[in-house]
């Protein structure tokens, strides 16, 4: 198996963390996102849209999209689900999932921030303020999904799900960022539960073999 | 079973799509993005982020982000499954509904484009520059991807999937602003077939309680 990923990118971090939380091992190739190696046409055609990560299996087969390589991987080795079949804490990690994949990060990845500073010509701190605003609109909703509907170490019980393999990159995000998390009591208890956890770290921007300052 | 939608939102439009295709009635509760609606106390409990759809099923569980409830519709109603069970059918899905979800719909809604013109004062014509922009990077890589997997009328054969409910509210939208579709013929073609069932039909902005011009 072959991951294409950048060791900063929250998508990649999530398929990492979901490959390290079922003890597989896959070649990795590095995409440096800060020299536009996603543009270049060989990435593109495992990439359409310019992209990390892209997964790709025992049988060539080459899948982007986190929470799809996720639940494929869930089909692949089935043992300890991050997706669970119980509807409805499937429902509520789904949630969970969508939320930070649809409502946060995509307004603060890298192709977005890129557009408002060379497009729109916006300055560097009205873009944190971008960036802080949909992290708090998004942190809060999450704050309040977990305190209603979770309990336990991780998001939804004992067992880590496809909500804390989102959660993690998201938080570690945020905090590189400066933004402040006081607010969000329980979105922070999860994420150092989860700091704490080996997969979780060999999972890491820092443990990754394009890691650099 | 009830829904809060409103007739324009892409998010809501997936989700009775959905609920068309399964033959299921709700109680729909229009929440009028317009007028702000989605942001009085009331909703808030509902959708902390002040979203649509909701979805509330006969327990009274509410449930919030639409491929989680469409999800959640599966579970409820097995007959005729969105998501398929057969693993690469089902990333390939998957993929597709990420793609839209993740990385077109969410620069292009409501939240983001009232930022962009009221924080950051961008002007009409860098708005719509802005929304061609995303729908023309996400809709290149939608094309290549169901020229690559898919075939039949649908996304993916002769069945609608989740997949089907995104495609069809982004082409629509993509539509009404005038966004240019000749590079997307595969696309177009799939969009033309489902506007074309009555399911779809019915799930249509123009067939809800609350449309106004």
């Amino acid at each position: 198996m072959q991951l294409y990923s950048f060791f900063n990118s929250s998508t990649s971090y999530r398929v990492r963390i979901a490959l390290a939380l079922k003890g597989q091992e896959v070649e990795y190739h590095g995409v440096n996102l800060r020299a536009g190696e996603q543009r270049l046409a060989q990435h593109l055609e495992l990439s359409r849209i310019g992209g990390v990560p892209v997964f790709v299996d025992d049988n060539g087969v080459a899948l982007t999209q986190s929470l799809a390589i996720i639940d494929y991987l869930d089909a692949l080795y089935p043992q300890a689900p991050l997706v669970p079949t119980e509807p409805l804490l499937r429902a509520r990690v789904l949630e969970v999932a969508q939320l930070i994949a649809c409502d946060i990060h995509p307004l603060n990845n890298v192709r977005v921030l890129g557009y408002l500073q060379r497009v729109l010509e916006v300055g560097l701190e009205e873009k944190d303020r971008w960036y802080a605003h949909w992290v708090a609109e998004g942190l809060s909703a999450l704050e309040v999904l977990l305190q209603r509907h979770g309990s336990g170490p991780y998001c939804f019980g004992e067992q880590p799900t496809l909500a804390d393999c989102c959660l993690v990159p998201q938080v570690a995000n945020a905090e590189r960022m400066g933004c402040d998390l006081r607010a969000y009591p329980r979105v922070v208890a999860v994420y150092d539960h989860c700091q704490a956890q080996p997969a979780f770290q060999r999972a890491a921007p820092s443990q990754q073999p394009d890691f650099t300052q």
